[in-house]
């Protein structure tokens, strides 16, 4: 261990804690005069003479063990002489509040690794580690000298691209590689031969962003000769210059051959490949969803869609939720529905070969030993998980075996289910609002590019709808409000709802759209048209029910605070009229310490609509799976 | 807009930029004379005169603007005039480097929120908001100026949980909570009356960390009687203290009636509740999996199997990569494999009831038109998106019909799989060591105490193992030496491996614990062995596979470089006595812009094992599923 890093760290850390900018002026081979000299210039020292006794104490113990920390028996050394001299019952190392022997710990435990790998064997040390970590002044300056010291996480994280290439994305929004020589690898998405045969602008996409970079070759190169059209794979070494178009920032020149390099590595048919043209319907390529992947309008989805999941599982990650996976199979079948995949080995192609009993199929010889099916919601075993980790969250694939062909609806499709113990109908409101709101944040803060692409070829002001959005609290009413309005606006409806019917989509968006003219929350439903285990309210009418309805895109959110009574939640079960036994294990979370909890659902895909603005869902995930459809 | 704050937020940038400590002396309302004062003083003026003339117009221009970029209107006059200032071709305001316009540009884009929601009209501020964004001076003042204005992800954060209550590993890392009141809720596990019924120690865990609360709670409380055991869910509000014992650092006190609260809000039947004992099977466990979530086993692993998600995903797109949500059903029967679950509405109870023509299932009344499978493996779809967007992965159930019953296997478990375009072999080996890492080290930095509790009553040392994973880069041998050492070592093994023959585990953990004493990639499997698009070596014998062996474990990861040449895939589809028809579309990969690319896979269950120690997979996820058991 060289000392003088001791030294350096702890006068960063006494400046930034005392807002000066003090420099060393004794030797910083010795670290306990150091601590001294920077203690004293600060007025980091404590203030009674006993407590300066005690630091002296301090720092000269640890002091000496400095000179041994990248040993282990360096480091043991430094954590007992800690752990003597740490009292049990004191926050800080000498007094009640941060002297200059906390900032040596500090400066010590950054550089010997002891934050991250704190001693298992002492207890009050790790203890006192942790009390610092969490210090209001110490807990930025921690984690940031950890991640200088390079021996942190950041050492696996390759920002700019792997295989030998610079990501286009990086190229496009780091402005000092201009005037540097760099490799892109990518598909060209046009070739435009120039200057009869002397150049080609080749526009190379490398999946990293909407925009690909232009690439402007000359016929000096061998492979120019093969450059047909789109579609091909081309490796470019070349020089990053500022554009002098208006569309890009940079371009690269592939112009000298001793120096630069263009090869095209993957040939593309231009007769035969399926998308060479510039536009294709939806509906061809959907046919090719192998290929689509090589349309903007796919790869920004694909873009998009991932930064969506990755803001899911930042948000609820933040706020302290665990993310479950609950099981895709089920022999519970629970919600009671029909409208399930079975999931088997017994079928086989003659009818004759399948297991059977006296005429029926005989399931004991299924591989679960009985019929199962695909869950259509992981809610009901969440909530095993809601009932002793408190906040948690699923976050995957869900299925409907309902013959639906709409725009709205998929067969196969990824749903987001939080569950929180000890919350009301409000905090669930606020985190489904909260959590919309940082998805949108998120996607503006990192996909603005696609977001720019989508409001030009997709959705005309669609970044303004985002905003809008992000701007305002939801507006929240009950559900009975909402017939009210409809009832008194005036409006014609197709349908005119009572009190009691479902609210259809011509409701919802008059009410978003033209009442709200933003979202809104609708709480309060009546109990027939909601599932059995949300909670009834006092009038023994409504549930605590709530949707999120967007503008233009209609409910993207549906839940509810759970019946946490287990006779109300027998009473729901009798009037849904579904089988109390197969509920044993769900009921059994109100049998033992029940809680009360609240959650909500919502389809992954909406979602991806709603920030897209893309108006078939089957656009907006990989494969789509709807009846008669599971290709690929 | 209050101009003063752009003044304020010009001065702390160029305090920032300049390293120094100026402060106003000019009336913070006139925004224009403390730019000209500010870059004087911290001499980030241009140095021509020329460039210090266009630096007076940019400064007069803008800050003419100021007053009003609390409006629309406002924002889009001073859009406009940097719009119409800038030059297409230059990267800085004035010059060829950062000056006080650059800075005073930054400050009025932070404040106006700029940065955040960029000008779609004016494309040359875009471009140059985004330069400065990304300028290596500025690139750290900006996010974080951002989140200081509060209007950014940070809002929608709640760091102490929800519900009204304090997390529990929030109050043991926030020393500062000490000596203040605060709410807890979770549930007892350990209820200990004492002093003759005048008080009682309850252990209160709300399952954010192992370790739960020390509650002291006197016999004033009415819900005191009710005290009975193990399971009761509980609020308590209470004074913070340093705990006097050595377990634990803090402990809550519930004694004063007229400031704090103390109510079991689920009672738990003792008699009844199926794991009050302290110990039971994980058998038991298994049986009763919704109610096991409750034990600090299944807690834990909750924990670590949450980190070790968000740790995949942090990995993957701090790399750029993009998740991407293969489909779970596939009619798509690719790789030959019998050992399919089946997906189907076809089948009834009554043999008589399925849809059938001359004997046969008629499979053209199924759901799908045609028999669909559940997935076994997400990458050859997910290929379609690599071959497109260079660097992505999936992340999602996957499912084995087999009949094992072993406790490594499952029939629905979580994979992860990366593919990445252009990647050579040793890409794919830095890519998988550097991910392994990552999630190693994540779960050190986040989960240490659930690790402590693995160590101590799961597997002895199980820090060390970690630790000693993360310290030496990965060995590498390839197959060819792996039988070698097998041949010259002297051991006897069960069966002896001739070259062609697989390495089974005990082979595998002789190289990995007795030979390399830590993880080993083996790479350049005989092709015989291994899957039809993996990449043929010139050798024609091997190919370019990799496995990563870990010490205990056993392999975690199976990858290779793929073929990317269509006709040796072609002759490897042969070679494999496989269709080459029901390829048609993976082959198309190799069609239309092929590129060298390479990928691996990591069971999920067998990382959370690795790091817990847990040896039965059946534990490491929440609902198992196995040969007859789909139960909840």
């Amino acid at each position: 261990m060289d000392v003088t890093k001791i030294s350096e760290r702890l006068r960063t850390i006494v400046n930034y804690v005392a807002g000066q900018d003090i420099k060393l002026t004794v030797d910083p081979g010795l670290v306990g005069a150091n601590a001294k000299y920077l203690g004293r210039v600060s007025s980091l020292l404590p203030e009674s003479p006993l407590d300066q006794a005690f630091a002296n104490q301090w720092i000269h113990s640890i002091s000496s063990t400095t000179p041994f920390l990248s040993t282990k028996e360096g480091i043991a050394a430094f954590s007992e002489t800690c752990e003597k001299l740490l009292a049990k019952t004191k926050s800080y190392a000498v007094g009640t509040s941060l002297t200059i022997v906390d900032l040596l710990v500090t400066a010590i435990g950054i550089e010997a690794d002891l934050f991250k790998y704190p001693p298992t064997q002492q207890k009050k040390l790790a203890k006192y580690l942790n009390t610092l970590r969490a210090d209001s002044t110490l807990k930025l300056i921690i984690p940031a000298a950890e991640a200088q010291t390079g021996q942190g996480r950041k050492q696996f994280i390759i920002p700019n691209g792997t295989g030998g290439r610079t990501r286009v994305d990086y190229i496009l929004s780091n402005s000092d590689l201009v005037g540097q020589i760099v490799t892109v690898k990518g598909w060209a998405r046009t070739v435009r031969i120039q200057g009869n045969g002397s150049f080609a602008f080749v526009e190379v996409n490398d999946g990293s962003t909407v925009k690909g970079i232009q690439v402007i070759v000359n016929n000096a190169f061998p492979d120019f000769s093969n450059l047909k059209g789109t579609g091909i794979s081309v490796s470019c070494k070349g020089l990053l210059v500022e554009s002098p178009g208006g569309e890009q920032s940079v371009e690269m020149q592939v112009q000298d051959p001793s120096q630069h390099e263009f090869k095209i590595i993957g040939d593309c048919d231009q007769t035969a490949f399926p998308i060479s043209k510039k536009n294709h319907t939806p509906e061809f390529l959907r046919e090719n969803a192998h290929l689509r992947t090589r349309t903007n309008l796919i790869g920004a989805i694909a873009r998009i869609r991932n930064a969506l999941a990755f803001a899911t599982h930042m948000f609820f990650n933040s706020r302290g939720f665990l993310y479950v996976h609950t099981p895709l199979i089920t022999a519970s079948d629970c919600e009671g529905a029909g409208e399930l995949f079975q999931v088997s080995t017994i079928l086989k192609s003659k009818v004759a070969d399948i297991k059977q009993k006296d005429g029926m199929v005989d399931y004991s010889q299924d591989f679960f030993g009985k019929p199962a099916f695909l869950t259509c919601s992981g809610q009901l075993n969440v909530e095993a998980y809601c009932s002793a980790l408190s906040d948690v969250y699923t976050f995957g694939p869900t299925f409907r075996a309902e013959n639906s062909h709409t725009t709205r609806h998929l067969s196969e499709f990824w749903m987001i289910e939080p569950e929180m113990a000890w919350a009301q109908l409000e905090d669930n409101m606020e985190c489904a609002e909260s959590y919309l709101k940082f998805c949108l944040q998120y996607a503006i803060d990192n996909c603005y590019a696609d977001l720019e692409f989508f409001d030009k070829f997709v959705e005309k002001g669609l970044i303004d709808r985002l905003r809008n959005v992000l701007e305002k609290p939801f507006a929240r009413i009950s559900y009975t409000e909402a017939v009210d309005i409809i009832h008194k606006c005036g409006k014609q409806f197709k349908i005119m709802p009572q009190w009691g019917d479902d609210l259809n989509s011509e409701h919802e968006r008059y009410i978003a759209e033209e009442v709200i003219k933003g979202p809104v929350i609708v709480f309060n439903y009546p109990k027939v048209l909601k599932a059995f285990y949300m909670k009834v309210n006092d009038d023994d009418a409504t549930v605590q029910a709530m949707d999120i309805l967007v503008p233009k895109i209609g409910e993207v959110i549906g839940g509810s605070v759970r019946e946490d009574r287990l006779e109300r939640l027998d009473q729901m079960i009798q009037f849904k009229n579904l089988d109390k036994e197969s509920y044993w294990w769900y009921r059994d979370f109100r049998k033992y310490g029940s809680v009360p909890h609240a959650g909500f659902g919502l389809g992954f895909e909406r979602l991806v609509m709603m920030v897209t603005g893309v108006e078939n869902i089957r656009d907006v995930i990989p494969f789509p799976r709807w009846p008669g459809h599971a290709e690929f």
